[in-house]
């Protein structure tokens, strides 16, 4: 077994949240590795969440790999750990894992954690990545096998993100807004190979069509190939075509939310 | 003698400050386990910096625990080590202290730090954190006594804050403000045991008396029991009632600061 | 070799991009200890990046040393690796690097990085830190000699920032402004020994010229020997002088941009 686990939370870096969990892990095995993914995923806030997980996970060893996003805060539903490649995951059932699951070649068995043995005493109903997921990961570092969690849960009733579409059309690459970063850059679902596939090449102009209004932005290396205050779209670290504005806030400048359509073609 | 070594400070992230301190713990003692407890302290704030340090304790390793934050900037008060359970702290002797001392069973022995052989060379009179408390910690770890580091001081010479006042009364319970988290959360000195003792359990409606004013509160599991945007009481994961507003600030729109006197009693 | 390696980059903490890097190092090699140094450089800043990258080094075990600071992107220059003193430093060749050289006794050896073989593949044109390298710093923690990784430069061909000008003249030091650090203290490239050399001691005025301005500022062992709202300059944390507000933002008081020239003698 590893001794790699990670941690994604959106419990911020202003308390000792972070810190708890930390100590919790260490305090039951000393010799875990622990990875910080992410702490500021906006509060609540599941699909960004799940799209960082699941972009960071190709880089990150195998481990056992905790995501505490939760705008329920564990009244509603249950915490699972799902068995992946060579990853466990643990979280809320609501979706969060389920995209890092896809990325993992997609989720081989699933348990709801219910074995209160693992658990630290009382559990805080607020609070389950410090007294659930924590404790959990720490013992599967230390050996225990994940069939020791809990009951198994068939696959088809873990509750998933839709799937985010990126379709291949006629001349032209139709998707969604994945995930806005902290800079503005608006990441779609269409990846670089698509482009290719449409024979689109860094150099060309993009056609970039949301709703009723219709852009163009050249396609280019990196941001940096535009003057700043210029749009520009690239592929960006995880292999996502993205639109920015060199030195500013393409979120704020087309008003696109997580979710919404865009097509791409090329501007002949 | 345990290897991790505990942080808390109010140096913030866009500096190399904390890295500096790592980086002269690691120098003297590379198998020392460092756990960042907070860095986002806000600066200089005391109160704010005791509640952090003495909420995440528990979930803390014994080890020698680090907190930093002194608005006199180590230039009118001592440097103290003082032993409390396993636990050994160091940090300004301004009452910063004095809560996780509470939470471990109360100071045992304390040292003046006056040692020099111990520090760095020379001592920077804004940064006891790195020169002063680091090195101290670094050589704790590698096998110094505590009594190597200076002589000892009486326990009732250590400055200490106000130990937080929770009184249960006539059909309520008596507190304060103990602290605001980021979320805007209103932490209070009053615990979910007090309210059990009145009788008061979850589902129950709290009337919450601050000055004049009186506001009724659902007191719920969760913050997420009620709609966005309404108040709530719940118990915390520090095992504190807390009043919040599911997704909003609760702090501003109460204007309650921390110290503040609050009285909680069951709405019939 | 040491099994150090510290991380600086301007890659913020709201995405999985530093845990990218912390993967790759840890997926390469497991025994690594690494420091994160600052990771909320303000995007681009090179001058800031090499700031705290110089000031934090001598409190950092010697080690691997990466800096991603670089608003080209990539695009447009090369990577290098600088050995100086038992240093080895890896990353931009845009002056990120230039000063923490100066403060580890100037470069010895410097190398192009282009052996494809120790980067991960692809190589994102927008993430070199952790394509290329947090790899490189991994295998050379794991045994790779400098001279794997690609051809010598010459070291008059690296490119350097302007080193901070200091001049001690007739009772006065001349500098400029070296750094804003986040509570809008100003650093400047005059030290405290600087000052003695002139005889100005702590508890002495200082005039400080600013273009055509000049202001008396009480020289102080530290910031809280003023009231809160007063000037007033000390040593900081680094031995330079700075001026800061005690409470406040000295550098929006006095409008004073990195580079801007300063003039420091002692009011009689």
């Amino acid at each position: 077994m590893t001794s790699v686990i990670t941690l994604l939370t959106d419990y911020g870096l202003e308390d000792g949240f972070v810190a708890s969990c930390h100590g919790v892990i260490i305090g039951i095995t000393p010799e875990a590795r622990i990875i910080d993914v992410c702490h500021l995923v906006p509060a609540g806030d599941i699909r960004r969440g799940a799209a960082i997980l699941a972009q960071t996970l190709p880089y990150l060893p195998a481990g056992v790999h905790i995501a505490a996003v939760d705008p329920s805060a564990a009244s509603a539903r249950r915490s699972i750990a799902v068995e992946a490649g060579q990853r466990i995951f643990i979280g809320p059932d609501n979706g969060l894992l389920s995209w890092a699951l896809l990325a993992s070649g997609g989720a081989r068995v699933a348990y709801e954690i219910t074995n209160k043995e693992l658990f630290l005493t009382p559990v805080s109903p607020t609070f389950h990545g410090r007294d659930v997921y924590a404790p959990v990961a720490a013992h599967l570092v230390a050996g225990r096998r994940p069939d020791e969690l809990g009951p198994r849960i068939p696959l088809d009733r873990l509750l998933s993100l839709p799937t985010p579409t990126a379709r291949i059309g006629e001349g032209a690459a139709e998707g969604e807004v994945l995930s806005l970063d902290r800079y503005g850059n608006v990441q779609l679902s269409v990846t670089a190979d698509d482009l290719a596939t449409l024979g689109i090449q860094v150099g060309d102009a993009l056609a970039v069509s949301m709703g009723r209004r219709q852009i163009t932005v050249p396609f280019r290396d990196t941001y940096a190939a535009v003057p700043p205050g210029d749009l520009v779209a690239f592929t960006d670290s995880a292999g996502m075509v993205s639109v920015a504005i060199n030195s500013g806030d393409a979120a704020q400048r087309l008003g696109l939310p997580p979710g919404a359509h865009v097509r791409l073609s090329r501007v002949p």
